[in-house]
């Protein structure tokens, strides 16, 4: 137990560089498989030159940002009387470069991954899973590997060089910095898919009558490439910062002793590491679980996928038990981190309950199509409405727990338990759209009948994984910002000297109401200006390809080749223009809500805004945000679901009425569940770790 | 000033008797009205008919609720050591009177003003306005004076009767009887008009191909009363409460001592009432400015009710000042009172601004109409989630204002202050569904084009006031709210007997951000049911009209009269049975979470649910119901407006492409604006008033 306490993140460090390699040697393996023709190589060249297009520009802006936070993070640390420490702008870059690394290793191999997926799939449809799913692995293992490298190292580094308070809050700046690249991932990414997504369809499908994936649109592989930034790049780096964070969120409040007896205050801070190490090798072991046979139908697909995600949960609850044992915890912490797994799990299901066709819900919704575009509008509203409810309540019931079980610190470690299987659940996710290119690249180079349909069975099963990823990671971005919350506020007291655990505000105090109130109005208004911004970059697209086809002839014969680079670069552009005031005003409003109130500290501007208006701020968006996310995200995917469903040949099949509503609906939710929706995750994230961050500022500010 | 301050309920009184004077005065006006031909007289008969059903119907349903309310709020005064009071059952069945009262008077009124105003309008543009708005002003002025009345009268008995606390609590009774008609009339009638409207068009328009307004259509009548229903009836008891609770919590505030010195505890009570008082006779005053002259133009006709609006909130604000002065209260009660009067009149302009075609939002929102049914209603839903940030903004300001000038009662003053022009911005909404249902009857009676548009005009006014209308219900509701909260925790601690005037709370115990959590998504769950019932009572009216035209034969070529009464019966049943679900969750969620606090008092349900799981449910309620609440109403508005843009001639006008796409938008919108959205009004005050009633009975609970 000594041995183990005292070298852990030596051990999750050796753990997280056996990670890497275990990544890199599956992607090798993918890169060896057979890449198909040169029609079908040629195609997948273009999608990879425009995923290495966005990347490019994406991490361009990217490094203005970090150098110019950086630079402020330094000065912060100047101030006179600061407790911040200027380490805390190394792990802020430390945090950028990690999780921008684990964005570009996972779109290299995905885009690499989609054609020769394609070529497996037609020999055999478990060659075709192998090799999707290898590519997803790729991206799970390298994420949280390069998360926990990072975790761990500066761990070392800043437990030596700096007393708790000041280590625990540079170490947030690892966060931080994942979120720099989460916002122009997602948000910027969010954007840019459906806008690609959305104007070519509108220009291809209906001004030029071409179908789906046609070679001749130019924003076809815009398009393709859209699928990779948002579902690989942006989840991934969602759940990078979720996972980093909660694991730093428990160190903190093992460090600053909240919740934990004082002589487990070491070893508080040593269990999240070593259950993230733990779950990172039992992640890799049950990617061996995935496997199916030819004629799979689609509930053996999702039953081999399910064996290795609910295979791991188990296992890693095992080791939760055994960790807690060995470090004498107590059955309190145990309890706790396996209410978050549990839960994680939970949201899992009701996220396919509420989205999958094969359900209640999405059939009934598919039903009401029949009444034209308004009443599927509508009844997917109130579905996304009603499908709060459940998540809402794991997630209290999750804190209740471990809170209950083992105070402040248990509910940080119920996100580290429910992050802990995130190798194998990434994998599945992200596995998604690389079926998805496999199919499109089958039909752009023309390829036999039966690869289509059996791309188009792993891409359906990546349509459900998708959906309840997305539920997975709102899930676990709500009890990674409720954990940083409470990292905050206990660093505040630490900062303060007040020595209590506990937040003492007067929740009539106006000053508390109006951050509520700000806090809830931020996801509206974030959401707002993504779907606004999706809008616009369509539009911009719309307008090349009409140019495209005006200017350069023989497109639409097929004689001509389209410009598809220049469609790439101009969403690109316009996607990371216009997240920039989004992303803007979630960094700003906590710095400057934390400026007023150390500001208004003896004057009239205190009777406006206190340090309680940040805490209200910090509470009122996560609740928001967590409802919108959900409500969107789940009214998206289902009505999505609705319409496939009816294409398959209910309620009078494609083309009939019912599914010209349906399409509708499914128009209504790209930008839901693709944009906003996973939009807000970062949001309510980065209001926190920016709190957290600056929390050494408020030292001597009044809390109430 | 002593001579005010001794016998301002009496004064109350008097003006309340002077106000129903008045009612029945302008009721008797519009009675002598010319009613129009036989063919008139029979179409209106048959609404008149149809909105007594409806309210016949729901007055047996209220009157079973009122009954077990009763009884039950008697048995808990019975409870061993319980401090509250048999004579809160008094109360409560005086509110559920009187707002019914005023919601039978109100309708009555409208239903007949209807023909009187299709047959002043054959003569003059100025005659139909005199006479639709005379009828709202009926209404606007019974709905203030009962109010006025009720609170007085039983003030004047409770504070010979009672002990402050228990008095206070009994006076709630009232406010949570006047809910009971609300919800009721609000959530019920809510569904029901949408039922009527989308199942007429549904069967009329789209089936049958017949016009709406088409006397062939047996629903059409049902649809017609639904008007009166949702926006007289409802409309008015959702205020009728807001106005009084907002006096009740005012006088709470100041009885218990919060905010204001010692020795204006009793003028503090006598204010608000006499504000309201003063706010009567102003709004019967102002009436009298809203005329205007034949061929008026759309802004000559807004500017005429604009006077009226205008013009009585600067009378009211003197008068604020004056009363202010003459008690001696300071000028921090005077500017408390006044930001929400301004704050009310700003919330009103921002509504419009986000609604009217003559904005930009909804100029925009036409223009994205060609771009297709999804793109209408990305666009609308971003509108309405970004016009969120304005009344956010707003209720912030006035609570931070009024909470400096003058603490927690400040921000119920303030409440008094948005809602004391009430007679007449109630007088502008209720003409709105007049001037409609006489286009209707216009259209029904074949009468000459002039007169149908005339109605036009007045109706298309209606449609800007009642947007404006619904802004300030959900603005002043929200205050209420607050104002109702802040009275509750302060009752609690009068229960408790610790004398602070503020409830500390640790913001991270489990147990207040589970309350936070179940308050935020309780809105969902709410406006989830109401859509998914409007659905269903609309099938059944589909159901029936179709039944009506296989069986009855001769209805479509206009020989034989369909049977109107069973459709409205069939809708009336319908809505009512559908709103008690919602109704029993939103009563049911406080008094569960306070009766869970009581029984956890020693034991280990203590750890799960406290005192601070109700006071966050209830702001967690507060701050989530607004945000959707204004969403809603705001893009359900901006949709309707951008619909009629369209038909005015834009963008390819009537029948167009893009009218298809914003008649999808229109129909999405209308139970966002007609249903979910009000109901949320009630639901938030519904939540904070049972809690006010109960709060005696948390007597010893600890609070934390």
């Amino acid at each position: 137990m000594e041995f183990l306490r005292d070298n852990a993140n030596v051990i999750a460090l050796a753990v997280s560089g056996l990670g890497l390699l275990f990544a890199l040697y599956r992607m090798r393996w993918v890169l060896t498989q057979d890449a198909g023709n040169e029609r079908m190589q040629k195609i997948a060249l273009a999608i990879q030159k425009g995923a290495q297009a966005f990347l490019r520009r994406e991490y361009r802006a990217v490094s203005i940002l970090v150098v110019v936070v950086s630079v402020v993070l330094v000065a912060l640390s100047f101030i006179p009387g600061s407790r911040m420490s200027a380490w805390t702008a190394v792990a802020f870059v430390a945090g950028a470069l990690a999780s921008g690394v684990a964005g570009y290793v996972g779109m290299y191999t995905a885009v690499r991954a989609n054609v020769r997926t394609a070529q497996a799939a037609s020999k055999s449809l478990n060659g075709g899973l192998r090799v999707a799913f290898t590519s997803g692995t790729v991206m799970g293992t390298i994420v949280v590997s390069l998360a926990l490298l990072g975790v761990s190292g500066l761990f070392i580094l800043f437990s030596n060089l700096l007393p708790p308070l000041e280590a625990v809050s540079a170490l947030a700046g690892f966060g931080f910095g994942g979120t720099s690249i989460a916002i122009f991932a997602r948000v910027g990414g969010g954007i840019y898919t459906k806008a690609a997504d959305v104007g070519a369809d509108l220009v291809g499908k209906t001004e030029a009558g071409i179908p789906e994936d046609d070679p001749r649109n130019p924003a076809t592989i815009a398009d393709n490439v859209g699928d990779n930034v948002g579902d690989v790049a942006g989840m991934g780096s969602d759940l990078f910062e979720s996972y980093a964070s909660s694991i730093i969120a428990a160190i903190t409040l093992a460090a600053l002793g909240s919740g934990l007896s004082p002589d487990k205050t070491l070893v508080g801070q040593v269990f999240p590491i070593l259950v993230a190490a733990v779950g990172l090798i039992i992640g890799i072991g049950s990617t061996f679980l995935v496997t199916t046979k030819e004629g799979a139908t689609q509930e053996m697909l999702l039953g081999s996928l399910r064996r290795g995600v609910y295979g791991a949960s188990l296992l890693v609850a095992a080791a939760v038990v055994v960790l807690g044992l060995i470090f004498d915890l107590g059955w309190g912490v145990i309890l706790a981190t396996l209410s978050g797994l549990v839960g994680g799990v939970l949201i899992g299901y009701f996220t396919e309950y509420f989205t999958a066709d094969s359900y209640s819900p999405t059939r009934a919704l598919s039903i009401s199509a029949q009444g034209g575009a308004g009443i599927v509008v509508i009844r997917g509203m109130a579905l996304g409405m009603f499908s709060t409810v459940a998540p809402v309540l794991i997630v209290v019931i999750v804190t209740l727990l471990a809170t209950a079980a083992s105070g402040l610190y248990g509910v940080a470690v119920a996100a580290v338990g429910m992050l802990a299987t995130l190798g194998i659940t990434l994998a599945t996710d992200a596995y998604g759209p690389v079926a998805d290119n496999a199919g499109g690249i089958a039909e752009m180079a023309r390829m036999d009948k039966t690869v289509r349909q059996r791309t188009d069975a792993l891409d359906s099963l990546g349509n459900t994984t998708a959906a309840t990823g997305k539920g997975f990671a709102i899930g676990s971005a709500a009890m990674t910002a409720l954990a940083l919350n409470a990292a905050f506020i206990t660093a505040l007291q630490g900062a303060n000297g007040s020595g209590l655990n506990i937040l003492m505000i007067d929740v009539l105090d106006a000053r508390f109401i109006t951050g509520l109130f700000l806090g809830a109005v931020l996801p509206y208004l974030f959401s707002a200006l993504a779907m606004l911004a999706v809008g616009r970059a369509a539009q911009e697209i719309v307008k090349e390809v009409r140019r495209q086809f005006s200017e350069i002839s023989g497109i639409l014969e097929g004689v001509a080749e389209p410009d598809y680079e220049r469609c790439v670069g101009i969403s690109t552009d316009s996607a990371i223009r216009q997240m920039i005031l989004p992303g803007i005003i979630a960094v700003v409003t906590p710095v400057a809500l934390a400026f007023l109130a150390v500001v208004g500290r003896d004057n009239v501007i205190g009777q406006f805004v206190g340090t309680n208006t940040l805490v209200g701020m910090l509470i009122g968006a996560l609740v928001s945000a967590f409802m919108l996310a959900v409500m969107m995200a789940n009214a998206g995917g289902a009505w999505d679901n609705a319409k496939k469903y009816i294409e398959a040949g209910n309620y009078g099949g494609k083309g009939s009425d019912a599914h010209k509503a349906a399409v509708v609906g499914d128009t209504v939710g790209d930008p839901f569940k693709d944009t906003a929706g996973p939009s807000l995750n970062i949001l309510l994230k980065l209001l926190a770790i920016v709190a957290l961050v600056i929390a050494p500022l408020l030292a001597n500010t009044p809390l109430v």
